[in-house]
């Protein structure tokens, strides 16, 4: 459920049946919940979907560590819809059960020590401060 | 600036200098304040060293994948001394300014829709429900 | 169901009758369960019953602009019963559909961007720092 | 300063002058170090401003109010930098002294009651559950 | 500085005037800055600390445990001026530089095994469910 | 259920037993989800109970004070695994119901009054800043 409810492919008028299309042409063979849920605004849909399929693709960084950061940012923001989906995407992409186990690992390592640091009030250290580069 | 000061390697108790080597066998050539800042629990300052060691270090994710995990987790929880020292050791273990330039939009992307689906209500799909192995 | 279970209006001491009786003669014609939850604590109950009253009624800023902002909070914390009832209530003092939209689409935004400029640690402009008025 | 320093006006390429100047042709009569910020990664600056220019743009919700809903999730957020810009946004649209104090109490009280919702685990009331409309 | 900048006492009205004297018979010698920031609202400044006053004081839970928990909130909240303040008013009401170390360790611990629980999708036990009394 | 689903006792391994075996020894007598969960990565497991052991033990600080502090966290986070099984464990280490209500009472005050100051823009008193010892 949401919050007005799914637009199933069937009812879905042209605008959005051709997003629904693309999706199609790509891995997904089903078009999941959130899409349906946020169709009822074709205008965000479009935005969304456009800037994810750039975002989310082929780049500097491969598709699969870029689902382990979507993983990592999704855990930490307690988001189980994301969770579920993402870790669920990953997996398909080639995530191995060991990888999955490390990727926790490292995002409760990360949330522990951001807080142990923070607690502490620990200042910067001059050689960390931008510009990096 | 930290909690109780930094406790820098002169000053240093046997049992805690003896961390700060093991650290200096590393890639760091200088301990950085959040060590110096726990060094004030060493039973801590050790326990955290220890798990981040293996955690961090190589395995099915390689380490820098791992950094850019770990600054994405950062980055969502908003821990500026986090940010700052794990965008600065991804540098260092090879990022490229046009993996940064990825990682942010991923991040961004991630929060956002996160928000997005929550913000809709979007019940999880049965595909996407564990166990998924 | 909550911690302790929920405290009906027929099994409600005389103060916490008083409240639920106050609730009444606005708009809610039950008293949700948030309210039922924390009557355990008649002391918090009252606390913030009151508290609500006053800032959540007209103002310099109306009810319905109040409950668009208080969706806003409770996506970014993710806590999914206020998000539902607040949604609610937002519908009931007039929020429309094409507002929700608008509305999620700004939560997401904001949130997407509130971690790009952390993730590239910008400086605050001279501009913006405060006193501002 | 921020990771990879900013990309002042004289120094942009044509494609970042292209959108400076858009932004030049809105209220701002200079550009913030957000944007100065981003623009070194092109693609994203031109994404994410134009995203912005539609979602934060007249609409259902009053541009005013959209920045309250974005200040609204800066704080929550965290987020200095959203907080500083997006507030002296805020006054420059119409907002008054009286309505940055009711949206500081709206923001406080909503954090409050989530966390409360939250900690005594209150299921959602049947009523609140969607779809709502 | 804050938004508004602080109201000092010898600019007070006679309503701040009375809280901030309020404060006075209190352990605190001199008003903070969060007070003098929220005196430019004087119905939230007398709200907050009236509502302070009665949650901090003494009950079923001691007042230095109140601070621990205050600082564990605020820690993970990443909020720095409750982090000072907090932290600052721990120790004078008790708090010894060992207990400071094993707050810091809970915290991190807690904000670890939060997320490790969240990314697994760990399943809530019937043995947990409440109501628990 | 969760990601690989559960390690029973009867099909752990060795290594996974003896962890188990050591949980009984203390006052669970049932292994719960958690574990049976992050059992899938016996290191982790081993890792993430030794630490528990040590940091929720008796020490500066109680370990019924800790549980509050736990809760606190997992209410901040929205953890609703955590926030049930710590609470059931904190009232299984003698929290009273008295002590629940003043407990969430600070939670949610402490969560209000962190957004005010961050709102505000409060910048943090002399008096406050580290180091405090």
């Amino acid at each position: 459920m949401s919050t007005f409810g799914f637009v199933e492919y069937k009812d879905a008028s042209p605008e959005v049946r051709a997003i629904y299309d693309d999706m199609a042409t790509r891995k997904t063979d089903w078009i999941n919940n959130f899409w349906k849920a946020i169709a009822h605004d074709p205008a965000t849909l479009k935005r969304t979907w456009e800037s994810l399929k750039v975002i989310m693709g082929p780049g500097a960084i491969d598709p699969l560590t870029k689902e382990l950061i979507y993983v990592a940012v999704s855990v930490t923001n307690n988001c189980h819809y994301c969770i579920a989906s993402h870790t669920a995407s990953a997996f398909k992409k080639g995530m191995t059960p060991e990888m999955f186990k490390e990727l926790q690992a490292v995002i409760g390592m990360a949330n522990e020590t951001n807080k142990m640091v923070t607690g502490y009030q620990v200042e910067i250290d001059e050689q960390f401060r931008p510009p990096l580069q």
